[in-house]
This record gives C-alpha cells, structure tokens and sequence, in this order.
C-alpha cells in the first residue's frame, strides 16, 4: 500500500501528459499557497516578521511571484538570483543577499537594488565598503562551531565553510559600527533538512541570548535575526512535518523569554526556508521506458539525475508512487533507474513496489525544492520543463524543456574546421 | 614542493587572463594528440583496431575533431551525442552508440547516422527492431556479475545497471542470429578510473573465452570485441599512469593465447576511453578570490562545483597547483571552496599548499574529462569557457562562458503577470 497522496488523479495525469510530455515537474500553487498561509500565520505574534524564500530551491520566476503574493521576500546567493528577484519586482529590504565567498559585482547589485546583506566573514566588510560602498544596514552570519551539533547534510558547523566565529563577530559589529553603519541584523543557518521540532527553538535561544549580549557589549540595537533555514520536509512515508504554529509557538516562548524578559528592543524574525516552502508541493512525473531482469530488477525511467540529483548525491530517499497501482501490493524489489551511463543516476534502490509495466507512469514525490534546480547536462541529456497546477485545476508551463540548441548553444560549430 | 607539472607558464596564463577572465578549463593539444598515437602505436598489432572517444567525458566538436583526424571514433550515449558526432562529420562505423535504459528516438538516429549499435539488454533486441528496424550489425553489453570484482567507483557488477548476464548474452546472440543480423560485436565495462594494469588483460580474458564460446555455441562470428574503457589516470601526484605500450601488449598476449591460439577468425579490439583520452590534458584555472580564517583555513576560488563536480560527487582527489609557488613550502593546510550554498562545494578539504594571496592563479589538474561536462547551475551559477591551447601556443576559444541569459532561456517572464 502507497500512503504519500498525490494531488492529481491519473486520469488528470493523463490529460497533461497529451501536451507536455513526460518527464516534467510539475508544482500545486493551492498546497504552496496554504503552506505559506500557515506559516506567517505561526508568527503574527512577531510585527516584523518575514520569510524569504530561498530561491536556489526552485529558482523559477513565477514560484517567487506566488511567494511574493503571499508576502515573502527572496533569499539570493548569486547575481543572476539577484536578478531573478528584480526580475519578479522584488527589491529592497524584501531581498536577503546571502552568499558565501562572494564576487564584488554580486555585492553592487544587491546595494543597488537596496537588498539586505548578510556577510558570510568579517573580511567582507572592507572588501564590501571598497567595491560596493557602506550600506545602511548590515548583517553577519554566524557560525556557533563546537557549541552547536549541526547535522547529517550540512555536518559540523566547525567544519562548515560558512560564517564568523563568535570573536570575529563581536569585533565584526563594532568595526560596522565605527564605519557609521546604523542597521544591524544577526543571521545563522546549521540545519538542513531537521526535522526535530527541538533544534530551531535551540538555535534561537543561541541567537537570542547572542543579541543581548551584542547589544550590551557594541551598544547597537540588533534590528532582525535571521534563523535561517533548515526546516526539514517528510520524505519518508514514516517521517512527521514540523508544524509551523508548534514551531512559531516556540520560537516565540524563546523570545518572550529572552528578547521580552531582558527589555530588548522589538526584534524582527526572518526566516530563508527554501525546502520546506516548494519541496513537498513539487512532484518529478515520469513514464517508464524499460524494464530490465538481470542480476536484479530495474525500472528505467524516462527521467535521469539531470531532473533530481539528490538520491545520487546524497543518497536521498524520494518516496515513489505508481500511478494507479496505489493500492495493490507492493510486493516487488525495484532498482528505480535512469538512463545516464552513470552508475549513481538511480531514484531509489531495493524499493518494494507494485509490479510495473512499461508505459506506468511513476511520480517521484517532494521534488519541489533542489529537484530541478540542481539538474546537470551529464551524458547530454536535457533537463525537463516545469508545470504548474493552478488552484482552479488547469495547468500552466512555467519553463520550458530544454532543447538540443539550447544544450549547444556556447558551442560554435565553425571552429571545427579550424583544427 | 608541488610534483605535477603544467603546460604553461604563469606569464602565459597572465596573457591569456587579459582576454579570458578566470576561471575557464584550458586543454593541452599538443599532449593530448600525443597521447592518442601513442594509444594507436599501441595497438598496431591489431588490425582493425579503434578508439572510440567516450564524448561524456568532454563533448566539444573541436576536442572530437582533433580525435576525428587521430583516428579515433565517438562513443556516444545519447540523442545530442549523437548529434554533436554527425555535426563533427563522424559517422556510420564510426559511431558506438552504446547506451542503457534507452528511448526509441535515439535507436532511430544511431540508425540513421549507421552507427554501431551496442545494446545494454535482451529486451532492447525487439525493442530496437520494432522502433528503428534490424541493423546489420548488433553488439551485446555484457555483465559478467560476481564473475567480476568491479572497482571502487562503478561499485560490484552484479549490483550495476549495466549489461547482459551470462545466460542472456548466449540467448541474445541466438535471437540476433535468428532476426537475420548478420554481423556481431561483443561489449564490456566493468571498471571506472582503474589503474591496475593486470585488471584489462584479465577483462580481455573474459571476453576473448567468451567470444570463443559463443563462436561454438551460436555458430555466429564476433567481429569486435569493445573492452569498454575505465582506464585511470594519475589524479595523485604519487600515483602511475598506465602506459598504453604495456597495455596494448597484455592485451595483445590474451588475444595470441585465445584468439590466435584457437584458430579463431580474426577479431578487432575496440575500446571506448575518455577519461584517459583528455582526463590528464585539461586544467581548470582559477583565481583566488577570497582567504578566510575561522575553524579552518579557506581558499574562495572563483570556480565552484559547476566548474567540477567530481570532489562533491565522489570525494574524489584533484591536485592543486599555486603557480609561481611550485617550489615554496607547502606548510598550510586549507580548504579550497568554490561560493556555493553548498556544504559539498570544495575542490579539497585539509590539503597542504604554500601560502596563498588573493589573486593568486590556482589551477585544478586532471579536469579534462568529466569536468566541465558534469557542470549544473545550481545557486544560478553560470558555467565557464573551454579553451584550448593550440601546438603553436595560441589559445582558441571553444566554448565561450553561459550568460544570464543562457540561465533564463527556458523562462518565460510574461507568465509573472498571469499568477
């Protein structure tokens, strides 16, 4: 029995695959909305509150668009997500710039489009006032190394490229400071993928108590803290949500007790999730090509690493439903293949299936965020298009599948005959 | 003191950075037509012997051109593969189109363009002959199973995607026969980046035993033999390349002893090597731009895991070279990061380098094959140029650096206003 719901039947399926074909991402804006309801409804206790969607999950135009509806921000790590957001009519203290050994024209177009920016070491301070001038506000990410455990995906933050150690960042604000910097904020991020309820209201304790300390030993009002992301999503059947009203009540009882007990100033609460606001609305369609009987069973799809990488990275588990076979037994031991000659390119390995045939369509399920966006162009294959199902069931190309001229398109052919 | 030596100097670099900024691979012709005669001059014993250029490893036109006028043929796994040979002007026998898990329209094409086709399963045999009609010639990808250690990266045979048990290939060559093919050929690749010398002869054995049996067996004659390819390279400065002289004549002793031995008709030696092709002869060149000192020491390059995925993919060992520091001491220990979001995106972790500045040349060795080609866009970064560095010393541009709007093509931003 297949207990992970999908939210198209496999007639619906069907009619789609008539115009678009298989494989294609396909997204559920209604899910995506009520999740991003749900979660700025958790923290209506926090005034500043925001979320910046962190665009490297699901770098697509009109996702941010829907997400920018619903009164997120973007969370940017490079000129062209700078330019993403621009694009979308994103901009100002709507964009959190947040990069790690970053290039100076990324740091001028995020002060030309008014972003915040969140520094990932205490050197980018002179290097951001040379080739970018002083902001008006500034943040720092913090890494807690030993204090904090960090976990499986990200390791340990000790061994982490990212952030100031704690020293860096007191004398990091007080150099801020001194150059007539008047808006501060605090940034972290060492999760990815956590599913703990517990580990985020930790992590603002940590963050929380940093700012008090900050605020008395600089003698400057943090504005915002940013928690960062990390908020896992289920991927195994088995596995639970985290809620966001459980999780915005106790970030909220961390701050009471911190932020409200000690008289700090009103603090802004952002967050950049990235996984947890597309990932589990995000469903991999694909139809299987072949099958295969040798020293174990295969199912070859018509989708490769180059639509979801994840399983051969990092050895993810993506649940896996066979369209209208839900229900019946699933009583046969697949490797779940693509078609790169690649020993890696598989979306599941051993899994327990319902006897499959060619032409079944299989969905990959919580593709929604790191599915397409970490595609290659390995063995030339193309990376698919992505669709999205519209509340009132219709069904809208949001980008299209790549082509052959587009995979050749830094290639110029007359230099053949030049060698 | 740094061991592993590079085909330009740090001035040539300099005047090559004024018109190609960093970071771009950079492939040596010169060493890398020398090493295909050497290749050749191997295997003259061996009549219709040929090299097919694994196109994966590096699908540019003009990489394949100059293997085109050294001889050598193009293994291609996919339809834009296919293509990109046919644009080359290579073609018919030319062409192994050896693939897995493979759609109709790309039998179609390899049938078009008269390729040798090498199928990766008995069910592909009805397959191919329904969809692109019977050729003349067929080859089987054999999977010798626990008969076969395997390697470190392709991991155990038996539990690969890959190839034909034992008891489908006898099966498959009786149905080939009985389809009216008339012609035969006769695959493996059971090995990734091998530098066991002893491991091909041994694999040699295996075929050419088994090409006597199915001589016996089926009555057919096997006209080829493709020993795949999944020879090493030196990635350790400690390591030793194999060499193709020694190669060739341990293969050259199997086929005596089993080929000639028996009497048996003669047979070409086809093999399908990319990494050992252009793996050593293609150096990403990068520039340092940031140094930062928080739990570890980090070199910032101005590459990331888009330039070269291998270290994040497999962990795999990429030498370092600091140039114009070959001969100081290497006494601090580093990570070199690329700037992606990414906790995987480090071309090396706790490796000893000289001192580096910003601005220093750092140049990644042995990215000739599976580098640029594994390349994503993840966090929105853009892939860099491949240039080439000519015989005469000239540099030829041969695939110029993705822009933004490479990045955006598949984007329709019009559809923002319609969400």
């Amino acid at each position: 029995m297949n207990t992970k719901k999908l939210p198209f039947s496999l007639e619906e399926i069907k009619e789609i695959i008539k115009t678009h074909p298989t494989p294609f991402h396909i997204y559920d804006e209604a899910a995506m909305r009520e999740n991003a309801r749900k979660l700025k409804a958790a923290f209506t206790w926090n005034k500043g509150f925001k979320e910046y969607f962190a665009v490297k999950a699901a770098p697509n135009p009109v996702l941010m668009k829907i997400f920018k509806e619903e009164g997120f921000g973007a969370d940017c790590s490079s000129l062209p997500e700078l330019v993403l957001a621009e694009k979308v009519g994103i901009k100002g203290e709507d964009i959190m710039f947040s990069s790690n050994n970053t290039p100076a024209k990324e740091f001028v177009k995020a002060r030309e489009l008014n972003a915040f920016i969140n520094l990932d070491d205490i050197r980018h301070l002179p290097f951001l006032a040379k080739h970018a001038g002083i902001p008006e506000t500034i943040s720092f990410r913090y890494n807690p190394g030993s204090l904090k455990e960090g976990n499986l995906i990200i390791g340990h933050p000790e061994e982490a490229k990212y952030g100031l150690t704690r020293e860096q960042l007191f004398e990091a604000y007080k150099q801020a400071k001194e150059m007539g910097i008047k808006r501060f904020g605090l940034h972290t991020m060492v999760a990815s993928n956590e599913l703990d309820p517990a580990y985020f209201p930790e992590t603002a304790n940590i963050l929380f108590a940093l700012v008090k300390e900050i605020t008395e030993k600089i003698g400057i009002t943090i504005e915002f803290v940013n928690l960062g992301g990390g908020i896992g999503i289920p991927y195994r059947p088995e596995q639970k949500a985290i809620e966001w009203k459980a999780f915005g009540d106790a970030i909220k009882a961390e701050y009471d007790k911190i932020i409200i007990g000690n008289g700090l100033p009103e603090l802004k609460i952002f967050l950049e999730s990235g996984r947890a606001i597309t990932g589990p609305y995000g469903y991999l369609v694909t139809t299987v090509q072949h099958l295969k009987y040798t020293y174990k069973n295969y199912v070859g799809l018509d989708a490769s690493m180059q639509n979801l990488m994840r399983p051969a990275l990092y050895g993810a588990y993506h649940h896996i439903t066979v369209m209208g076979k839900e229900n019946q037994p699933h009583t046969v031991k697949y490797d779940v293949t693509g078609s790169l000659c690649e020993n890696n390119d598989k979306f599941a390995i051993d899994r327990m299936l319902p006897e499959i045939e060619e032409g079944d369509i299989v969905v990959i399920h919580d593709t929604g965020a790191h599915g397409h966006a970490m595609g290659f162009n390995y063995n030339a294959k193309l990376r698919s298009a992505e669709l999205l199902l519209r509340p009132d069931r219709s069904v809208m190309q949001i980008r299209r599948a790549e082509t052959m001229d587009d995979y050749f398109a830094t290639l110029d052919f007359k230099l053949i005959d030049k060698v």
